[in-house]
């Protein structure tokens, strides 16, 4: 362990403005962030972009550095969607080994406090907002986002989450007196006085089970709400996307060693394909908190079998979009045609059903067929990715072999109205780049659009009118789930009805976006990232029933 | 429906005060009521007692006036432990036609609003407190409760922690903002600017699952905090203990009605002797919420089966007691006394389990034995309840025959220190009244005092010493459960490792109590009651956890 070098309390005194802010941001959800999106020089330094590129080039083909309790055994899993060699090996540890460390080390950390608790994290979110560029490098080439999105979402916007779940975890735990003196008067007589002090008792140890997509994003807030609560944490990340959370945990384990905390409270747990360690760790009966993105057949799993655990899950959904009329028809389309293809479509916020009258709809250049309103799209779809190198940069790479073949076998599921096809990419030739595919169905076809299609495809579904379009999108979500929603239309009251449906289903939805707001995109400390009350996800990015579930108070008395 | 007699928003001006406070002590967690315990004339006036004993006498051998949706059939199912006949007979409603009646109602209770919510709920709690001492014959007639407790615990200590709950639902629902307009500046030209609402969507139907021995004050947190928070709820009392949710129900309903609002909000679920009928609510679909006091064997079984709903349970127990030593022997003595006694130990906060050194204890008047303690501590129950109208009105009745028969068996399991005896009630000469049981173990019986024996059953468990008796109380507690621990040393170190071993264990402890608080009573506002930290309950009351399961929130968004 290293020789103490950070005294907590004054890690919470140097940061506590951010916490007083975020936590403020909370409350207000106005537009915060302390962490810039922009990766320009003139925001990180000149210097940023080329010592990330070194650090992460660093890591390729050796051992990452992390010293944690177990033997040598390495693990090397990842491969780049890009197609470069990554070659990086991470400490393979047995469970017990694993789930040991973690209980031991939660009594310090438990004992440590809110604030020193507090103050550890928010230096970890600060020394990884430094290390943005080296993070965008390991998002890029473990997830296939494009550089400028892993370096956004994989980075600051991630750091972000993590602060605003932080944010919540502090604020509940320290809400509420940790001491009083209690007096109550008597008819007769002195007052009863009593001295009673409240702690806020962590649950226990806490899994972490990341994504391929999203390795940090979705990873973040339930790291930072489960240790500012006072649980350790073991991250165990997507077998194909290791080393941006493998470089969280060091840097988490680094600030805690030098904080004279025990660092085992975050371990790293790599595992082989199809190991199934997840599942393991997840039924262990000291993991007491289970925090989870991906399938919902892993989802379900983990709810019915990690029983003795808080399991917040998010997996699939089938996102809707109702278009009924707009004043701003280029610009919808615009807006549209860039959500179907950022990322290639592999968000778990990524429109799937877009719900269009067969009557076609009123805008402001006059009346547009629904066949018109298909090739309108399916147009501005491909004008957007004309160009091979601004089309890689919104694509990024397709993630894995599993989105490829659901592309194929999309394309027969109905009449094709935009081609899913290649594109070359300038720089990484092996990279699986691929255009997003549009097929129509008829409003009959539940049984292909009532589920999620993850990757580029989407379904243009007629209805019979707005009314049915609102109905199945109610339906459908209700039934299905769904990350987000969206509505077009110039008449209130249909705007009304689908916020209304959006209520019942339990959903978040944007009407109109036709600027620079998209409804793949929620922003920390204002958009709720899913709510929990569908199928979709179990817990909301993040609100307090995502932290509240993560610690108990316990109280003692003694009379004064 | 009766006429709009009282606006939802004016019931919320004319308790904005109290609620205002209570939102106050449960963030600070002084001593705070606004329903005064005491029953006397000069609080509650002159007419309260007999207009309240009037209006008991009133529903016997009579249909409980109740105008819920379905048929005419009634059930009668209570009986007095003091002998009366009660006769009185509650409508009997097939599960469909509640669970129908509570998920049409949904929509119009969410939409009104956390305030028209918490006013309603408000002006209930306000109604029911005028109605405490008839509600203190209907607890003390179902749960055997002597009149004062049956008064005081049934009417304004449950109305209290209703109000408590109601004050942490209002709270974490409007903490956060309902709307903001987010501006996010740009690099070149004007900001994106959105306007955002956000809604507090309430979870679905709630069922809430009564006991026989509070039926009240276990039941009002669950209903306060389900309703506040936007669910309409079904009460299921009970069998034995129905009277007490349907004078609630009504007051309940009948509020509603004046407001404007949909009665069926909330009902009442009675039900014949083993029907099941909670079982059956619990798995229903729609019934997204499950609060339940009682056994274990059901508590477990909503937990493993009413998978689609947030359950919060309170089951068995191991309160533990630590005697280490003492500077107020006698004192020590008494409060034990009066804390075994209190209702014949029929509280889940009643120790069961007194760990004590077998070479005895250090106390202000010398050495004492482990025998001496025992002794004096039966000596002290014995004075305690010496007089059979004071032992009856600390005793109160004993609530069914289970209790019986497991103090017969628990005769049996050890060396009797002090018999269990029959008292012959001054007043209900069928009343089935008991005078604690204390049996000596030793700390091998692990197999005896691990488990929970309800009602007035305790042990004296001789341990190697101190340090043997915390850490059993640590271990007992974190196998079988506690809502309550205390200790008793004059030693700071002790106090200090049973206080962390509490901690360990998620238990509230209490140290030293000599004078009038007992371990076995929690103050709401200020005291936790269980914690959710051990397997005796899920849940605390109250606190964020107990009400952030019960609403999700939902967003949408426009471009400004």
């Amino acid at each position: 362990m290293a020789t103490v070098s950070a005294d907590p309390a004054e890690l919470f005194e140097r940061h506590r403005d951010t916490l007083e802010q975020a936590v403020t941001a909370i409350h207000e959800r106005h537009c915060w962030t302390p962490y810039p999106e922009s990766p320009r020089p003139k925001v990180y330094g000149e210097e940023a972009a080329p010592a990330g590129e070194a650090a992460f080039q660093g890591y390729l083909g050796q051992d990452f550095p992390l010293d944690q309790p177990g033997g040598k055994d390495r693990v090397v899993t990842e491969r780049s969607p890009y197609g470069i060699t990554l070659g990086v090996g991470y400490p393979h540890v047995d469970p017990d080994t694993l789930v040991a460390a973690a209980r031991d080390a939660l009594p310090s950390w438990r004992d440590a406090g809110p604030r020193a608790r507090a103050g550890v994290c928010l230096e970890a979110l600060h020394r990884l907002n430094r290390r943005s560029f080296e993070m965008a490098h390991a998002v890029q080439h473990t997830s296939g986002q494009a550089f400028v999105m892993a370096f956004q979402a994989g980075g600051p916007e991630a750091q972000a989450r993590g602060l605003e779940a932080l944010a919540y975890g502090y604020d509940t735990t320290t809400r509420y007196a940790g001491s009083v003196r209690w007096e109550k008067p008597q008819r007769k007589g002195d007052p009863l006085v009593m001295e009673k002090s409240f702690h806020a008792a962590p649950r226990g140890v806490a899994l972490l089970i990341g994504c391929n997509t999203f390795p940090t994003w979705n990873a973040y807030p339930g790291l930072f709400a489960s240790l500012v609560t006072g649980n350790p944490v073991i991250a165990k990340p997507h077998p194909r996307a290791v080393l941006p959370m493998a470089i969280t945990v060091s840097v988490l384990r680094e600030v805690l060693a030098e904080a004279g905390l025990d660092p085992n409270t975050v371990l790293l747990a790599a595992e082989r394909n199809d190991e199934g360690l997840a599942a393991t760790l997840a039924t262990r009966p000291e993991v007491r908190i289970v925090d989870f993105t991906g399938s919902t057949g892993f989802g379900d799993w983990l709810e019915n079998n990690a029983r003795q655990a808080f399991v917040s899950t998010e997996k699939a959904g089938v996102n809707a979009v109702v278009v009924d009329s707009t004043d701003a028809y280029r610009q919808m389309l615009g807006n549209l045609a860039f959500s179907l293809s950022l990322y290639s479509g592999q968000m778990c916020t990524t429109p799937q059903n877009i719900f269009l009258p067969g009557g076609g709809i009123d805008t402001d250049e006059g009346h547009k067929s629904a066949e018109q309103v298909g090739a309108d799209l399916a147009a501005a779809v491909s004008k957007l990715l004309g160009e091979p190198k601004r089309a890689t940069g919104v694509l990024g790479a397709i993630a894995n072999d599993g989105v490829l073949r659901r592309i194929e076998e999309a394309g027969g599921l109905g009449e094709v109205v935009l081609e899913s096809t290649e594109v070359a990419h300038p720089e990484f030739t092996e990279a699986a780049v691929r255009t997003p595919l549009i097929v129509k169905l008829g409003a009959d076809r539940r049984d292909v659009y009532g589920r999620e299609h993850f990757g580029p495809i989407s379904f243009l579904v007629s209805t019979g009118d707005t009314d049915e379009a609102v109905r199945l999108m109610r339906e459908t979500i209700t039934e299905g789930g769904a990350l987000t929603a969206a509505v077009y239309s110039t008449r209130e009251d249909v705007l009304d009805a689908a916020e209304r449906a959006a209520l019942d289903a339990g959903v978040n939805i944007s009407a109109n976006l036709t600027g620079q707001v998209f409804v793949n995109q929620s922003a920390a400390f204002s958009d709720y990232h899913g709510s929990g009350a569908n199928p979709a996800a179990t817990a909301a990015l993040t609100d307090p029933g995502y932290v509240a579930g993560r610690f108990h108070f316990v109280q003692s008395r003694r009379p004064a």
